[in-house]
């Protein structure tokens, strides 16, 4: 078993140096953290997570998840965990005093996040969806709500689940059919089904709630008509006991991987007794559950940055103690002893792209809640909302990022083992089953693609695009001050270009009314602009360490810290970004209709 | 469960408009063999297939394999499917009659392969190893091993292992230490360890036949001092029965996938008492387990394109039948019902993705059994050179584009399914995990691409790639009749030259001395290479369909068939051939010296 999950200074690193957290902490919301307090916060995600998560890694995904006489039931040890996350009030880490949490930057919850979830993603989703259902209850909840959930919540008393799919609907939640009809007791009685519910049901927790869209009886069709509800599994009674609310869960699904986590299939109302609460306003459902989905999306990405470091640790492990064959120049030398994997270039390169995707995903998910943190501490209407604009545009990039190459680094990793990967001796078979769901949790990469696309670019005008290219600027400016950086800075700007070239042309397209061809490409459009984004990120981590040893002499092991970030960059520039030019070749391709007018029957 | 996994129309597509089996069956080594013929072996695969393969898939991955008291224990209908192979005479297929086989062209056995092959992978690894090893015992053995072995194989009685790997050495054969030790009793006495041996134990089998690699004591170091034995699980007495050599199962490993075959850890020669018989010449080992080796990497890229096929299929059918979401023109027409997911661009996208990894890896798949036919069958010394060269050349690329493209593919084909495709009530899970396994076995991704840059092209002073540009010439001399495919014919002829260029520089390098550089990034040119030799099958395939289309008039489902190829042509044209682009930016930048010269303390 690897020893390493993840990299703490590399946090520390991104925290302190990359996004200088100390500039978010002179806030006066967050006047009670400083940067000994961030610290003690990140020892404390190391000791829960080397207590309970990382041993059980493996021990939980073999013994799954068992549904038995409409019982689910889950690893013991994942219990204590939630114990655990409660009663250090990590579930509410960035919540306000006011709700009962800690009023924690988003950057310190992401590199506490990144901590656990790399010791054993499946198991950190409970508390993370709890984190986030409570969440929307403060957040749009009534005082009585609130009052009633988000302390029990907090504390892991009770569990919270997001409750969108149906089975009719997947992704299109325009065609969800849960119905909500209003009594005048202040309830509403639901009656549907949620299918994919993480968490949605198992013994060893007091209650189960569910933050379950439906429609109120008589709705507009389509999103416009979804409403939100408190659909707890029990339901105090007028003595304030807790009876049976009507959820009946009628199986889970057994998954590929992440399989500590069930995933429920359950039935509200059946016996036309689900009580339900509405939250905020009706008709709104959906535009609060986004608030949700933004959070998780980004808790998404780095679950997916999250997997792939450990997978990247394991395998740099095996590859500096694994000795097995020569290096090419020393081939005919059959009597010296075999050199150590590592040393074999196409290692390197698996090892570098690993490292490429781990920290540059990690960087953009530190930016992205950077800017979640300055959006709502700023008092500057201006720059509030143009680190909404810079949040909104990379969250769709910041899931799916992680999560397609992340899939890839996870691979590359268990490749460095060659057959032992691929065994059930090593842990990259299970990061390789696990990681897999993030390109499709929260949205499948074809969905942010066109949310990407469609919304959050030509949504914009293209404004949102012009926000980002201040964002690269910044970090050009810098880097050009460097010699040896400005071959990287022409490099991004060159792309930047293209970036905006491609842009252009799809959004001539819809203008001219060809939507559907404008959008057809969308998921090229994210990997080409991700690998720019993500170029983006690794300049400005090589700025810093390039500055960092130009001013401040660093020795060691910390000097090596720097020039491995150097070294990454130039990997990610020289091996990952040429890549958009195969990319751009088909974006840019105008006369096609390949994938839009075909006819289905053409496809056998 | 999806009901189809393979399309025989395809199958019989390339055999007969293609490839044009008829020309090799015209030699008189086929004589025995007629197109009807050819269509009754593609019959009783899909017997076989439909009765003891497909329907057994998940059920055989779910139990696993158990090891107790030494004993390893399998699903007893791989027992009966074994059975059924030996009685049906399908594992001696392509063997010459003097060998109790049924001397059909490789082509045929490729076709009826990947029939099998896309209906359960992991319970084809038993047979193709008892054939493949059964077939080096044919050609290299004494006559004595070949009365003793072949008979028992061919009927399926023993099971027949390759037993190359040591745990010290894995991909590094040189390092092999396994020791034998000659007799005056004709024999030698074996000691050694072997891991991750396919099918190396079970119960249900007579006995099981390994053809293990050895140094006989006192031979040279590295590859050129490696004897073959065969070591039998157990020997014949003096009087014919059957007692135990001294090969004990240490363990099975557990794996991802493929969980139908047990990968064993066996020990010969612990009591000193292990028996093996040496085939052909001393330290001849490796260049005869060469042949075996040639033929597994052909089977290996069969099993990616099968179980890419079928996940293909599964992704097909759940595509045609999911009702989701609108059409971008349609969004707003919340009233009208939900379109089926394969009406979305990006659903028709991962659908041709696959077919065109499937039907373009099936297409070398043949195009290489077509040179082993020829290259055996043909009298004109010239030809057979050719036919080899070409052979030697891409079977390295039809090992891994089907692995490497085959994995991606059942990716897409997964991630059309969404949610659904994670859970383990679909098949693609599985697929993804069975795949997997693909880019490992029978020498890694690194490896083959070492042997395609290295040997086949820099080994050969790029004359293979000359052949190689003779055999696309006439594939594009032909399309270039057809008025619509000259476009595809010009992308085409530039990419050739893209490769020439590219593998000139690299040539350089290698001339220069600078070998570990040259080859630093032969991975990358393995991907760029392939893109190019695969699309040269798919403009190949398009230009039969359009003489087709052109001469023959087809209608209806033949039609469609036609138009389908041209279109999946114009995909990979479109999106995956474009890829080299990027792959050629990185291999023509000579400066750097990235993957090569970086010190291992700078990766961490």
């Amino acid at each position: 078993m690897a020893k390493k999950y993840i990299s703490i200074e590399n946090l520390k690193f991104l925290l302190n140096e990359v996004f200088n957290i100390e500039e978010v902490l002179e806030s006066p919301y967050y006047a009670e953290t400083d940067t000994e307090a961030v610290n003690m916060i990140l020892d404390a995600a190391v000791d829960i997570s080397d207590r309970h998560l990382f041993p059980f890694y493996t021990e939980i995904d073999r013994a799954d998840h068992t549904f038995e006489d409409g019982k689910v039931t889950i690893h013991p040890e994942i219990i204590k965990y939630i114990k655990a996350m409660g009663e250090a009030g990590f579930i509410g880490g960035s919540f306000s005093f006011e709700h009962g949490g800690q009023q924690l930057p988003q950057m310190v919850t992401a590199a506490s996040g990144a901590i656990m979830s790399a010791a054993n993603n499946g198991v950190v989703m409970f508390t993370g969806l709890t984190a986030g259902s409570a969440h929307l209850i403060a957040s749009f909840g009534s005082k009585e709500l609130k009052e009633k959930y988000t302390g029990k919540m907090l504390s892991s008393e009770w569990q919270g689940t997001m409750a969108l799919t149906e089975p009719q609907a997947g992704s299109s939640l325009s065609d969800i059919v849960s119905s909500a009809t209003p009594t005048d007791q202040g309830h509403y009685k639901l009656k549907g089904q949620k299918i994919f519910i993480s968490s949605g049901d198992y013994e060893g927790t007091e209650n189960v709630v569910h933050l379950m869209l439906a429609r109120i009886d008589g709705a507009p069709l389509g999103t416009k008509g979804i409403s939100l509800f408190v659909v707890p599994k029990l339901r105090e009674d007028e003595n304030g006991n807790l009876i049976d609310n009507d959820v009946t869960t009628a199986g889970v699904y057994h998954k590929m991987g992440q399989k500590s986590t069930p995933a429920v299939h359950y039935i509200a109302g059946d016996n036309d007794n689900c009580h339900g609460w509405l939250v905020g306003e009706p008709n709104k459902g959906l535009s609060y559950m986004f608030q949700m989905m933004n959070e998780a999306r980004l808790g998404v990405g780095l679950m997916g940055a999250a997997i792939a470091s450990a997978a990247y640790y394991a395998s740099l492990e095996y590859a500096n103690e694994r000795p097995q064959g020569r290096k090419i120049s020393e081939q005919s030398a059959k009597d010296k002893p075999q050199t150590f994997i590592i040393n074999h270039a196409d290692v390197k390169r698996m090892l570098l792209f690993q490292k490429s995707v781990v920290e540059g995903g990690l960087s953009l998910i530190f930016e992205c809640s950077r800017y979640a943190d300055l959006e709502m501490t700023t008092e500057d209407e201006t720059a509030r909302k143009r680190y909404k604009g810079l949040l909104d545009l990379l969250t769709p990039v910041a899931k799916t990022f992680p999560a397609e190459y992340g899939i890839k680094s996870v691979s590359e990793g268990m490749q460095c083992l060659g057959g032992f990967g691929y065994t059930t001796d090593f842990p990259l078979e299970q990061h390789y089953r696990d990681i897999r769901i993030t390109s499709i949790y929260e949205g499948t990469t074809g969905i942010q693609s066109l949310d990407l696309l469609a919304r959050k670019i030509m949504g914009t005008g293209g404004k949102s695009l012009m926000l980002l290219a201040e964002e690269v600027k910044k970090v050009t400016d810098e880097a050009s001050t460097y010699d040896d950086l400005k071959k990287y800075v022409t490099a991004l700007q060159e792309k930047l270009q293209d970036l905006q070239k491609v842009t252009q042309q799809l959004g001539g397209m819809a203008m001219q009314g060809k939507m559907e061809l404008a959008l057809a490409d969308a998921t090229l459009y994210m990997e080409f602009f991700s690998l720019i984004v993500i170029s983006w990120q690794w300049l400005k981590q090589a700025t810093v360490a390039k500055k960092a040893m130009v001013t401040g002499n660093p020795e060691g092991e910390k000097l090596k810290f720097y020039e491995s970030k150097i070294h990454t960059m130039r990997y990610f520039f020289s091996y990952e970004l040429p890549k958009t030019l195969g990319l751009m070749t088909r974006l840019m391709d105008k006369d096609d209709t390949l994938t839009v007018e075909v006819e289905k029957e053409l496809i056998v």
